[in-house]
């Protein structure tokens, strides 16, 4: 194989409960990337369709991520990449870990796969590095891994697989303002009180329990922050209202995609997905602001090979 | 039915991740009750076996969890109780709790189950304000419900039962010391530094898919507590060295029970359990510390009708 043609998802990070240890990935919104073996040593990027992003690979998350699982293997092996972007940079539906666990898995896969998908995140967590100034893990997982992924450990790594139930799927608006990465961080606290990380950690066995047992009620009444939110929900204008015209619509729960502006929503069914998301289009065609909305399914597979 | 005969299991809380929110429930150590129908309006406890504790049933968690059930239904019933304490209090491995579910599960079936599970741990929840100065769950939702259980939510209270995998053997022993549970509670602060409560629920959130999907090795990952443990284990002497002979003996974890001073361990198989007590023995022989050691199979039907 010299050449492969990969689908890399957006994610939602943090799933309202589970900050910066849970993610999902989704199916209709993603990149494409083309890779090819090449004679040239290194990678290098030959086309980027959609986005303004920088083609010298040191300064691209695709080149963070690349590397570092070349020089994982001391390869000395060379890959021209083309990125057609879809996913935004900036709306906190893991842009940078779509490219980052795209080309960690395409090069893996185009190397005979000498790495499991623990160590692509290792290599992917280096694109966000890159990107945001912090290894994080929980998109790239949820990218790589496919379905809902927890990230129990980062030192070891440890990144397990939840099961998905079949009839969840996720809406997504991402309103056009810019929040970033950095400065989303800077408004928490460093630390939480006993008694809302109780509640925290409450929900996120209450989540887990109901991702296996397929219960969709406890999934609901286990969507819930009390760390996040209530400090970043403020950068987002219109996040309480679109959260309360969603659940209003019928959603299982709605929270921040990872660090906003994004608004996630998980919704029993296709049905209710779909007015979950007129709901809030509605919330921000009132406001003002312009936006892009998405339904998907929860994406099982992860990063994906088209051809 | 005029009468019953119960058994109400010891039961392990934290389970160290899990603080407030987890527990499981023991086998081979519990209380034994009998409660008869009696002409005398309200809680009459007959008989007090095993431990000097009060007569009073306004003094006793037994009376205080009765009563709470029988103020909710507004009832003039009338209750004998013979109680055969087996669970010391002080331990650890919730004396208390098994009185007070006990109590309540039985009254509850002499008067036709008129409350479900949920409903009785909010009784048996007013047991433990009486023993502790406040009434927390997660002890007596073991006790009731059995099996591993998370207490999700108390404000609504919301409790789930999580998968129990066969072969998951509990070992405790508890060495004859006092720590009040008010004294262990007061050694905690307030706050959690945010990395920790990060790693605290990304433990919570492997655990219980390691419940459900019964991997030993991932549930042993995730037994580790960032919270409660760096702040108690000082009180319990030895606490240190147990927890190194036992996970050197094959234990999958090993942490405090509940606010201690007894120290739990969970195995896989019977005979790495009785290995882990074995090893756990020794270390307070060598201290000096009187002790007593409990292997069990995790009890997953809670509280029993012996007849």
């Amino acid at each position: 194989m010299d050449q492969i043609k990969i689908f890399a998802p957006a994610t939602v990070a943090n799933v309202s409960c589970g900050f910066d240890v849970l993610g999902f990935a989704l199916d209709t919104i993603g990149d494409e990337m083309h890779i090819r073996k090449s004679d040239k040593k290194g990678i290098t990027i030959t086309k980027i369709v959609g986005e303004d992003l920088p083609y010298d690979a040191k300064k691209n998350v695709v080149g963070a991520a690349g590397y570092a699982l070349l020089d994982a293997l001391n390869s000395d092996a060379g890959f021209e990449i083309d990125i057609y972007k879809k996913i935004k940079p900036g709306s906190g539906i893991g842009s940078s870990a779509a490219s980052a666990a795209g080309t960690v898995f395409a090069i893996n896969k185009l190397l005979g796969n000498p790495f499991n998908n623990t160590e692509l995140v290792r290599f992917a967590m280096e694109g966000e590095r890159l990107a945001c100034g912090s290894a994080i893990a929980d998109n790239v997982s949820a990218a790589l891994f496919g379905g809902f992924t927890l990230v129990r450990s980062y030192a070891p790594l440890d990144i397990i697989k939840i099961n998905t139930p079949n009839q969840l799927y996720a809406t997504v608006i991402h309103p056009q303002i810019e929040i970033k990465t950095a400065d989303a961080r800077r408004v928490l606290k460093d630390t939480v009180p006993l008694k809302d990380a109780i509640k925290q950690w409450g929900n996120v066995g209450g989540l887990i329990s109901g991702l296996y047992t397929e219960d969709y009620g406890l999934i609901s009444r286990s969507l819930h922050d009390y760390v996040a939110e209530p400090f970043r929900s403020v950068l987002i204008p219109g996040f309480d209202l679109v959260k309360q015209k969603s659940i209003e619509a019928g959603a299982l729960g709605c929270g921040i995609s990872g660090s906003g502006p994004s608004i996630f929503a998980l919704s029993k069914g296709l049905e209710n997905a779909q007015k979950v998301a007129d709901a809030m289009k509605e919330v921000y065609k009132n406001i003002g602001i312009d936006f892009y909305v998405y339904v998907s399914k929860i994406n099982t597979e992860g990063v994906k090979i088209i051809s």
